[in-house]
């Protein structure tokens, strides 16, 4: 490696479960020889970022700089990289590291990493047990086989989200064997259900939106759906009885999950990517079994998925809907995630950290 | 069609929800074109026979006749009829009828029939309305479509309960791909529990079985299994976390699932058969997310399939073990089998029906 490294970081970060985000200034390690320093220009914002910022999961340490929805510039190298040099427009998502030795990472799907995979933001790093740093920050140092190559004919700034809910949403689409001419019902209509849509339909699925809301009926039409059903509609639920292929289910709060088991047909697959609290009201066994239906959860996708959504979306034209913020915007984003008042994901210009 | 079909049936029947089962005469059909009509020399006695008996599903009119796991030798058949003659030792298992027209009824699955099962007892007949009774009677009227041949290597006493405790544990190892070298756990050893353990055993598995109690330790060891867990120890459960590849849970009361998933490996699939109740307590969500677990269900299984149990446990030397009864030890049968007091299936030697 030709030159030091200015590990020298400037940040947003919560001191504390009730702080704001606020400046931080802290020191990234030196790459190591199989590590890609990269400048952040883009960093999305999760629904994550903010679970673990409040430290609703009871795991977060403090300061905690969150971010997993990061593209940049690769601007050094470790003597060991191979795939990336210094100027390419480059990815990082949800992982940063896992154990590279299991069954899981040996299938590239390092998110079920036996041992554990290490978080962008929040894990120790496996090697020196220092708190990993995330994406609202100017740089990041990452090893490249969790860095991932931004294809040119994407947008970097739309790209940023594909990295947690693009993948999130492309994964068990693609796991579960959703196919051409199924009819697929998306459930949610924010970050992770937009994607769904889009991908849904650009896999030649016929594609419904389940809503609570009226208000969202509109909306989804221009998002592409061929059908919107309001869930809290009784009759509009019993019309669509065992009529689909799949359920794409992106809500992250504990819902009824049996009204949507019945609008799937026998051998029909209900995908929870979102809910990891407890099932209440409570699962009726009899709709698995009555139907031989399955209900199936995912996280995230591996790394080798991660670059294939990038491409696939390269590919088909695939964008996120994003809105562009300021950093110094970040805590009112933030509460108007939380109330679900953004079409459909923030997305931070990590230029603006200059002005901080 | 030679002779006119004496319908003059005898039966042991409920009355009432409250009703001990007792003999009963009534009418068989004559036969129609499609139907064969048999002399039935064994029943097994099923979980569901007490349920519908007792009317715990809601749905029961009286007087019923339970039994769905019949073998017995044809004596009549219509003129329709081409794969069987008067002679044949053959099975009838839970259905008598489907819609035959669905794309369920097309594949072989008319256990989820889009028009629903015409089951072998306390349905109406598609044709006439009347109500279908069961095999705990000395003869029965079905078409050739929904009765099964007993393969000659078969003791057609043991071949009974195959009809259904078979096929509803062989059925769902075979459609979610289990395979030789997989660890499959067995949730309970009743009835299926016992079936599931040999079909998992004849398949090349790695065989566990899940008991709450002690005392099942050397039965299970006898049964054939690999190693058990005393689900009841935490200590064992946390000893097997993410060691297995399917779960066969057969266990047909609320139970907590989430000790079970947490005992798959990622990509594992826990599968119910038994439970159409409520899951409770609730489903973690996070149990299928984090891990990419499925949870799945099954029903029986399709007539093609239920031919297919038959010639694999003839093949494989596989037989259900069996306690005979005669009829008039029903009420006691159902009593022990409520309490699990039976290893692992009671069949009534219809013989002593004419004792009656
Ligand atoms: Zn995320
Ligand atoms: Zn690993
Ligand atoms: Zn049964
Ligand atoms: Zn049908």
């Amino acid at each position: 490696m030709a030159n030091t490294f200015d590990g020298n970081t400037r940040s947003y970060a919560l001191k504390s479960d009730s702080a704001d985000l606020a400046p931080w200034n802290f020191e990234r390690r030196q790459p190591r020889p199989d590590d890609v320093a990269i400048e952040i220009l883009y960093c999305g914002v999760c629904h994550s970022d903010l679970h673990v910022g409040r430290n609703d999961w009871g795991f977060t340490q403090y300061p905690i700089v969150p971010g997993h929805e990061i593209v940049g510039r690769v601007t050094q190298v470790g003597d060991d990289v191979s795939q990336y040099k210094v100027g390419d427009m480059v990815g990082v998502g949800c992982m940063v590291d896992s154990c590279r030795g299991c069954s899981a990472c040996h299938e590239g799907l390092e998110q079920y990493c036996l041992e554990g995979m290490t978080m962008t933001y929040g894990s120790p790093d496996r090697h020196d047990g220092s708190l990993t740093q995330g994406g609202y920050s100017d740089r990041i140092v990452v090893s490249e086989r969790f860095v991932v190559s931004i294809p040119d004919k994407l947008d970097p700034a739309v790209a940023a989200p594909l990295l947690c809910a693009g993948v999130t949403t492309y994964s068990p689409l693609r796991h579960y064997g959703v196919k051409s001419g199924d009819k697929v019902g998306v459930i949610g209509m924010g970050g992770l259900g937009h994607m769904g849509i889009k991908f849904a339909k650009a896999m030649g699925c016929e594609v419904t939106l389940f809503t609570r809301s009226e208000a969202k009926v509109a909306e989804a039409r221009e998002n592409g759906v061929d059908h919107v059903i309001v869930s809290s509609d009784d009759e509009q639920m019993a019309a669509a009885t065992e009529t689909f292929d799949f359920l794409l289910d992106t809500v992250p709060v504990p819902h009824d999950l049996n009204p949507y088991l019945n609008t799937l047909k026998y051998d029909g697959t209900h995908i929870l990517v979102g809910l990891v609290q407890e099932v209440d009201p409570a699962l009726q066994g009899g709709n698995l079994v009555m139907k031989r239906r399955v209900l199936a959860g995912s996280l995230i996708g591996g790394m080798p998925e991660t670059q294939e959504v990038l491409d696939y979306c390269a590919e088909h034209d695939i964008t996120c809907d994003i809105e562009m913020i300021d950093i110094q915007n970040i805590n009112e984003a933030w509460e108007r995630m939380q109330q679900g008042k953004v079409k459909y994901r923030f997305v931070i210009d990590m230029q603006s950290l200059k002005n901080a």
